[in-house]
Formats: structure tokens, sequence, C-alpha cells
């Protein structure tokens, strides 16, 4: 089984940045700790602050996977391009969010992608994208 | 450990209503599958279409457990009891719902629980309470 | 023809309250009229001042019944539960309501109810009920 | 008894346009079937797609009927005009829709005519006539 | 000089209609009076309860008059076609409401005509076509 | 004198309940206090976390009653069916609020009940009751 | 028969500012003109930058005069107070201003004080004080 | 090939009205134009200011024409009438805008027509009418 | 104890304006009822049109005081300079209104105060201000 | 003459996405057909998914081409950037859609692009591109 | 040169209110330093709690002076009166405010003074006001 | 000291792009001039098109240098994205904006950038970036 996960802006900071909001320990010591979690998966990565970086990275991931993991940052209450790429593909795309959107600034209570998500997980902290593998699999 | 799962109103027809959107399988049915997959934990089960019966069950339970699985249904876009309820108490609360609440009508995007929830996960189906439930385990 | 009549909120003090709006006949007084008009048909009635009771009624009439005609006064306006359990049922469910509610506040211009209702009649006072049971027989 | 039903705008195309929102009958039709079931009313009729016309009939029937019956169609939701006609006149004016407004596009829930109307009938089909004529009967 | 007086719809009910709002006497009434206060001034006047009609009008006067007095009713607060009449002449336009228009309903504010009036006079009651006047004499 | 106490959701939970906002005492402790105060008054004491049955207790208090103060918790901010209670109800209802809504979350902001409530008393604490009985007597 | 004219902020500088909107005259010049075209007239005439001196001003010539103009600038859009004052006196109070203020920024768009203003004359230049004080004469 | 052109309210004042906006040119004159471009097809046109006259015509030229090219004019942005007709019709309905509507006042931003009409083309000037041609074309 | 009141705009006129809003009792009678009651307390009293002296007796009382009791009239949902004021000193301030605000017009229903003020009671009439001197005392 | 055609996000995909929507065409394919339509044209093309690479070429192609023709896709709804660049360079740039946005969900109503654009072209499908070509052929 | 520094309301308390907003320095201690820092200026400085002598201030300095700097306070939120007094001066006035108005109350987020002033500068603290100064010297 | 200026998108036109907004000196120019007024500054610069590209500079310079000056032209008003990465980073983040974007369109009225920023400079111009330059040193 191919899962892809893909995480957009700033989330190359994780383990610096607001770490009373994100959490101290960066994505890549994470990433050790869900392959060993679920061996018989093959888990892929790709970050990009960049927009339209990340619909080309779900275009190409699109086609030939059993799951995309996105968490798209702060592109979330923005980019309709990013939605538009999700509703294009075949593949599922499962929304990610560590921190509880909700509970934080009111332009991040609005989604452009969760209407068009196979699913949403938001405010686990990192266990979220643990949660959506989960999700996918059987 | 013992986890609660509160249904609120219409969640009792699960089964019989709108088919297709939340599936032809009655709640009481997926329990016993949930029950035999996490055979260690205590899973208990209420579900009333009473706003303040689910305030009082909320209070009743949420002192002396370590997880509440709460699926507030319609109540969820209105009610400011049940988040109150949900942050007076000092048991966790992880906030389901099976459809995709935001490819659905505007008035279904707004959650008064989300801010105050421990977690979120939306659109999932009937697997979303054993995600809920794996939020919770460690 | 089995016919249910479902009141809600603040209608059992119909003939006390706000007479100048609501007018001064009991409920059951009218309920023993309509029976009289149309002898041929099967008129229950249940009020209730409770959402959650409101939401069961519907329920429970919706698979056996020819129409339930609803008046949920001040719930039409804020009850998304109650126009879930209308979906959810079979039986046409017919909104009415005594007083012209587009003539007051602004708050009672908005119906959840109105979109899943087979028929709305408003403003026609008591006499809404019974255009209501004309709009069931053929 | 003398009532006048008064259609507006592209209701003369009723039984043509959108048969699967509006039905399959020209309005002429129901109107022989309605004279037939009210043998003691005096029944007349008028059409236009013209907002001013309508404002002038409204304002010619106004003073020598015991009802009006008014389908505005889309100037329902735009005419402040119509509201004054009706009113600025003695006869009763009953709104009457024939699919449920509420039900379609946003623009179709705020009706001019409602706050001033004698009673609002809506989603009923051609029906809705009929109860509008029962409605003004004793 | 030539001035032409344009009434909108309803207002051929003066003297009929909302007396408590609009007064008891009928325009052509006010009209003899205006004469007879202005001599020197050749007066006209139309009154249609067509939106477009009233279009026509100002093109057909709006070129070799000394001034319009536009009293436009209902249409006042919903025709852009109106403001674009009144715009695309050259005669002034000063926009006329007997009564206080901002003490009523709130659709009653607005005013597409304002915008591109010469200027507006509101809630002097019949005497603002008097004051009207007066504006465009020296 | 007969004065009766309503409160409604979550305040059952006084004294536990997020106490740097509501502070550290039970109801029933202070409801002592006040009766010791005010030592020619009957006052009687209603809690309940169900709207409906708020509405219920309204309705039979307000007619033989000197009094009502009412503290609906979050229904304040929901709840139509209470304001139409009040309304209907001839006893005059105080509105009290321990903490002061206005400077918590905006959906706090708005009470339905305030505009039909005899007087609104904010942020005083539990001491809110107190100037309401002060305020009923003379 | 005493009339009283109050200029609120910045209507000190007419003649100076803004002269392409405001025109180049100063408003005493103009007040000379005015008496000269009304010598039966007492006018009468305050101006003040301050909001509350115009309050102060309003209730000390509003039972004592046969009519008050008040042009008052910018408070216009912002002046609760204002309007509270023009509703506590018993003189009527003409709404003057010498732009047009409906073409202008949409903050200029709302009055506070038109709804409770005996009526409103917009647009005319100074010639809206003399039109104001004809509305005022028989 | 049957293609029939309407123009709304304003538009016969051509080449007089806002030159700088519309241009210097009538339609008449432009119309030959077209004629000549396009000599295979049958061109026919409509104009009137009277929205009702507008529907009627789209519903008379609406079941045997090839294609219908509107520019409704100000009724573009207020007439749900219009579209309900263009919906009620079999032959596609081009909307052409001679000015950018969008670079205008915002109530021109807004079109009841464009979801309805088989394409849009504004802001070409004349030329536009011609593009909407082209399109109709193989 | 010394508790100084401060009341705002056009509250000079209490007895006068608007009595069956606000009683016919001037507020300096009424000041003296209040001393008689509450023969202990230093009672002191400031009035004034003009927002920014109220500003000033803000900061010159807040700071030596042990209560201001603020009726900032109209200001109360305008000025966020008296809030600033408020928030400023270390004297708490209890907001009264004589009236029900909040079943009066719109614009009265939102009061930049409350947020910072120590409490807030409004509708009881002139007792009002007895019930903020009770707030304040033991 | 030089035109430049550049595409936004995800029309690379054109003819594999939504099918239903955009067709299932390529739009290297047509790009052929467009070149053979019109000979005489030297016609260009560039694709992008970046926001800022959009921007960059609009700047790039913006002084010596002309005519753009541009479908910025999701950006045309979110992007002021690319608006600032039709602004910064000389060349028409004509805006054109595939799909009727206006059709579709409400967030794809509103341009930025549409008030600088030189012409607006919506939902003709592919032919839009062609139509545009022609609006800058004399 | 002459420079004229203006604060408006509660500024007057810089040093003793919200230190940990506005700092603890009154500003005639930081005024003494601005003048040793600028000798060749002539640096002059005018603060009121009343909106009206602001505008009165600007009116005056407005036009002998090389420069106003302008701290409005709350004043800037609300006041279209002393919008109004810059835009009639001549000499350019600068905003300025101490603290991040955008990162405090929305309120705070609006100014009616930055759409007129020559340039805005907001959040450095009392620096804001030598940057102020350093922009307007060469 | 360490220095760095971060321009947005079509900043790299400047000199070119309306020129009457922006003025016609090229930013490399501007900064040459800087470097020679602040000879002991060590002043970097980079310019992007590209959202994310902006993110990663902030990123990248958000831990070593002592200022970062940051003008992000349209992508001030739409970027979460880089907003969230000036919260990231530890060096202060100062915005300028040359032209005064409070007097243009309303979309550039807001700015997610100004709340998280330390300072924010608009309409001086170049000089902006001088000014705030000046902020950074003692």
């Amino acid at each position: 089984m191919n899962i892809h996960i893909i995480n957009g802006p700033n989330l190359n900071l994780l383990g610096t940045r607001e770490t009373e909001i994100y959490g101290g320990r960066t994505f890549e010591d994470y990433l050790d700790e869900l392959r060993q979690k679920f061996p018989g998966l093959h888990l892929t990565y790709f970050q990009s602050n960049i927009e339209g970086e990340l619909i080309t990275e779900i275009q190409k991931a699109g086609f030939n996977h059993d799951g995309i993991i996105l968490n798209a940052g702060a592109y979330t209450h923005t980019s309709i391009g990013i939605a538009d790429a999700i509703k294009a593909v075949t593949t599922p795309v499962i929304e990610v969010h560590i921190s509880n959107t909700f509970s934080r600034e009111t332009f991040r209570h609005q989604s452009f992608l969760s209407p068009v998500a196979a699913g949403v997980i938001i405010g686990f902290g990192l266990k979220g994208y643990q949660l959506a593998i989960e999700s996918l699999t059987p």
C-alpha cells in the first residue's frame, strides 16, 4: 500500500516554530516513528512552501497512490487551486491539521479543502497523521 | 480504560435514515464490532434526541471516563449548552461526524463544539468512531 | 386516513398567550371542530415544549401515517434536528404557522423546516390546520 | 363571492416550462377544474409578465373582490411596488407558490409580499390555488 | 420654464392609499394648487406603475425640459434602470418622497436614484414637490 | 412575596465548572444565604439542562409569582422558545448572568431574552441574583 | 417666526475647504443673503465642531423656536446623541446637506438623524438652507 | 440560421448616452454592419425598456431560434424574471455587456442572468455582439 | 464610601424628554431620594453632553472613588474613547441604562462599554442606579 | 500579430480532470486546431500551477505582445497579485473561463481579474479561447 | 520647520494607563527627548479628550505648519469629522499609533483617518512620533 | 547590524508600473541611496513574485538578522502563510507599503501581516523603507 504525505507552508519548521502550538518535534523524526509503526506500508513525503508545487504534487501522486495525507497549512484557508487539484485526482485525500484550527483565529475556521477531502482529522497533534493512515487501511 | 460514546438526535435512526448519506447499518450492530476490535476497552453508549439530556450525560460521564466520543448530530451546529458542558468536564471529548459536514448545507459547516473538543474527526463514515477510540489509546 | 398533528413550544398556551396574535381559543377546542369537519379522518395530536421530544414524535409517527401537520413554534427558526427528522421519515410533513411569521421579528422569517416540508401554510390563524388537512386529502 | 386570481411572469408558460418543477398542466386547464370544484364562486383570472401591470391589476381588483390569490412569480422576491399595492387595497391577498421556494435558490427565500399578505401557501403544486380559495371561504 | 413631474407606482392612489402616511388628497388636486402657486411655469405631469415606462418618460423629457421632479415610489429602492436613465439625460432630476422613507422599513432606506439625482427632498408631504420646483427656479 | 429562581444548563455544576469564571460556590449554598438575607420572601428554585423544561417551568410559575429570576445559561443566546414563554406569562422575568457575557465569546453577546425581560443584570457574580430580588421589592 | 440654523463640524471652513464640493462662499455671507430674502423671519445661527455642544444647542433652541435647520456635517453619520436630542425637543428639525452625500463615500450614505428629522434636503448646495426655511413657512 | 438580438433598458439611447462608456454609435447602425459581416444569418432585433416585455420576447423567440443574444442592461442585476424566462426556453441565450460591468459600481457586478446563460461576454464594446454570434456558429 | 454618578448626553432632560420611555422625574429629584436611602454614602454627580468631558470625568474620578455609576446615554453605542477611559482607571465602573436598550432600535443593542464594565444593569428605570449602588456595597 | 495564451493551475490536466465540466480534450490538441484556424497569427502558450510564475509570465509577455489570453483558473478568485500584474503591463489581457463560473460554487463568482481585464469571456468551453483571439483581431 | 503634535483621548494618561500596552513614560517626558533629538525643529504639542477640539486644532494648525503628527486615539476608529478636517487643511497630517492596533480588538482595525493621512505609522511605541518627524524632514 | 529587505510580487517592476502610484524609480537605484545613507548597516535584498519563496526567505533570514523589512505587495492582503512565517521567526519584521493602501481598493485595506508585524509604515513612498531602517536602529 502506497501512501503519500504532503505538508504545506511553514511545516518545514516543525519543532522550531511556535512549539507551544505545534510541539517540539521535527516531522522527519515523527515520520521515522510512523514507518516503524506501519512496516507494511510504503510511506513517502513531500513538503513545499509554494502553493503551486503542492498542486503539482497532488496531481503527480493522485493517480497512483492508495491515499494522500495532506496538511496544507495556511493554504488550507485560501487555496481554491489545491481544492481543485484534490477534486481532479482519483486518490482519496485526507485533510489533517496538527492544532485545533477551530480554537484559533477566525480565518483558520474555514477550509476550502474540507468539502472535497475524503475525511478530516483536526487537533490531535502529530498523532493526526497516524489516524489518517489508519483511516486508509482496512 | 473507560470510553463513553454519546450520539445525538436522529442517530437512533442509523440504518434507516438517508442511507445514501449515513449508510445502512445500525449503530448497535457497529458497536458490537467496535467492542470486538478493542477487547481491552470498556465501551459504553448513550443516545438521546434531547439537547439537555446530552448535556446531563456529558456532565455525568465527564469526570470518571478516559474519553468521551461525541456525535451531537444537528445540535453540533446550534448548541452552546453542549459546548459549555464539554468545557465544564475534565474528560477529553472527541467530536465525530459520520458524513462530511463540510460538503453539505452551509449551516452544517459551523460547529460550536469543535473549538472546545480535544479533536475532530469528520467524514469517515462509522469508521470515525474507531479512529476516535484510537486517538484516545496510546 | 391517519393524520397526526404535532405542536411545539408554548402552543399549549393557545387561548391564553398573546391573544391579539394567536387568538383566544384553546387548541383542544379547535381540534374537536376539526374532527367534526373531517369525520372520515383519524386525527391524533401531540404537543411538547421539548425539541427532542418533537424529534422523537416525528420519528414515531413518520413511517405509519398519511400525513403529519407540524407547527414547531419557536423551534422552527432554530432546530436543525427537527428538519433532520422530517427528512428521515417517509410521511409528508406540512408546516403550519398560526400568525404571519413574516410580519413579525426578523428571526421568525427563517425556517429550517420549510426547505424539507411537503408544503408550508402561514398566517391563516387556526384555519391553517384545516387547510393542511385538505392539502393531504385528494 | 368574487375571487380574482393573478399570476405573474413566466406563469403563462405553465405546462411547458421546467415541468419537473412546475408540472405539465396549463393554468387554463386547471382553472376549469377549480370552477367545477367551486360552482358557487365567481373566479376571474389575469396574467402578465409586466410588474407594473400586476400593480395596476391589484389596484383595480383590490376594492371590489372578496379575495385576490396572487402568485407573483419572480417579482415576489424583488418587487416592493407589488407589496405597496397589496397594502394599498382593502381586499385580502393570499400569496401562493406552486413549487417550494425555500428548497430552491437562496434569492427565492425572501418575499417582499409575505409580510403584507393575508396568508401564504407554498409548495403544494397547483393545489395551492385551491387551498387559497378554501382559506377565503367560511 | 418647463418642468415635468413624474410619479411612479401606486402614486395614482394618492388620497386613497394609506392616508395616515400619504395624506388624503389626490395628486391632481395638488397639481392645480401648484400651477396656481407658480403661474409663470409650464408644469406637466406623468404617472405610471410600469418601471420601463418611467424610464422611457425620463428619456423623452430629459433633453427638452428645465427640470424633472421624480417620485419613483417603490422603484426608488430597486431600479438601476431608472438611475441609468437619469444619468443618460441632460435635464436635472430632483428626487422627491412624500413620506420620510428613513423612518420606515429598512428596504426603503436605500435609493438607487439619490447618487445620480441633482438633489433629494424627503419627508415634507406633498409640499416636497413645491420645494423641488423652488430648487429649480432662481 | 413569591419569587422563583430558574437556572438553565450547566448551572447545576456551579462551584465545579470553570471556577475562574463562575466562582467556587454551589448555587444551593448561595440560595441559603439569599433566604437568610430576605427572610420575608418566599424563594423557590428550579434548575434544568433541558430547554423545553425551562419553558414549561416559566409557564407554570408565570401566572402566580411576583417575579421570576432567570439565568438561562447557554440557551440565552439561542432560545426563541424561552423568549416566547417570557412574553406569554404575566409575571415579570429578570434576566441574570453571573459572568460578564459581553467580555466573552461573540456568540454570548446576543440574548433573545433581553428584549422581553423586565430588566437585565450582568456580570456581578452570584450577587446578581440578590440585585434581581431587590429590583422586585419596593 | 423664529428659525435657528445649526451647523456642525468643519462647516466653519465653508469657502475655504474643498471648494469643489462645498463652494467658495462663507456661510456668514450666505446668511446675510438669506436674511434679506426672508425679511419677516428671525434667523439665528450657531456653529460648533463639538458634538456635545450641538446636542446642548438643540436642547436650548428646541422648545422655543418654530424650526431648527441642522447640518450636522460628519456627525450626521455617527451621532446617536444628536438624534436623541432631536427626538427630545418639540421644535421640528430639518436636516440639510450641501453636497449630495449619496454620491460620496459609503459611510456618508447613512444618517442617524434622518429617521427623526421632520424632513431631509440633500445636494442643493447652500440653496438647501433656503428650501428648508421655505419648508417651515406656510 | 436565425439569431435574435434583444436589448434592454436605455440601450435605445446608444450613441447618445454616456458616450465615454458606451461609444457614439447607434445600435441600428451597428446592426447593419453585423448583417453585412454575417450575410448567411437571419438577424432580428428587439429593444424594450420594460422588463416584462423582455420576458415575453424571450418566451416568443426562445423556441424557434438558433440563438438569442441578450443585453438586458440594468435588469441584468435585478431581474429574476428574465433569468426564469431564459431557463424556461430551449434556445441558448448568450449574455452580452458593452462596458466592463466589473470595473463599474458594485451593484453591476452581480448578474442574475449569468448562471443560466449559455455563455457570457463582457467589456468588448459593441464587438461583443459579433463575438456572441461567432460563439453560436460552428 | 465615595460613589460618583456620571450621566451622559440628553440625560439632563430627564423628566422632560420622551417621558413614556424615561419617566417624568428629574435626575436631581431622584438623587435626593438616593442620598436619603443611602445616608452612609458620599454620592456625587456629574452630567455632560460632551463625550470628551465624560472621558475626563472618568479619569478624574477613577483613581479616588469606590465606584463609578455610568449612564453614558447615546455614547454607550459609539464611544471607544469612554471604554478606553474605563479600562485606564482603577475604580470599578457600573454601566446603567434606564430603559431596556435591547427592546429599542438595533443600534442601541451594542455597547462599547459593557465588555469593560464591572457590571451592567439595564431596564429597571431610575431604580437601576439604586441597584448599582447596592452592587458596590457589601 | 503575437498573441500569448496563459493557463493557470490544474489546466494542465485538461482532458483528464472533471471531464463532465471541462471536456475530454487536452489543451495542446486544441492549440493545434487554433493555430490552423488562425494561420496568420503567432500563438504562444504557457501553463503553470504557481501563482508567482503566472505573474512573472504576464510581466514578460505584457510589453511585447498584441494580446494576452489568460485563464488563471482558481487564482482568478483569490489573486490580487495577478490583477496587479495585468494593470502593470501595456498589453491588453482577455480573461477566459471554460466553464460557466457563475453556475458553480459561490467562491467562483468573484474575479479579482475581471475589473482590470480588457474583456471577459465565460462559459463557452474551449471555444472561449477562439473568441478571445477574434476579439483581438480587427 | 514647524511641526505640531496632536494627541487625542486618554493619551494624557500615558505613563499611567495600561502600561503593558502603552509603556510607563509620560508624553511630556518623551517630548523633551524629541526636542533634544531635533534641535532645529519647532515642535509644539496639543492634547484633548474632546473630538471637536481636535477638529478645531487641526483647522488652526493646518494652514501654517510644515506637518501635523496626529494620534487621535479612540477617535481614529469613529470620527469622520477629524478625517474631514484633515482633508480640509493644506498641511500634511501623519497618523501615528503607539500600539499595534491591528493586533488588538477588531474595532481598532478600521481607521477613518488613514485614507486621508499623508502617511501611517503603527506599532513602534513612542518611537513612532520620531519616525513621523523624520518622514517630514528631507 | 544586518537588515534584510524583502519585496513581493510586481515590485520588480518599480519604476515601470503605474508610476503615478509607485513613482518612476527602480528599487535597485533606491537601494544604493539607502546604503549610502546608512553606511554602517549591512543591507541585503530579495524579491520574488512567488508567495512560497517569500515564506522560505523569511524563514531563512528570520533567525540571523537584526531586522526584516517586508513589502509583500498583493500577498499582504491574502497570505496567511507569510503571516505564519513572520510569527515563526525570531527577527522582528517591519511591514512597509509604498502607496497609501487605505485610500485604494477595499481589498487592500486588510492585511494579514499587520497583526504579527513589529510595526507598520504605510504611504510614504520609497521613504518608508528608510523609516523602517530607522525604526530598527537605536
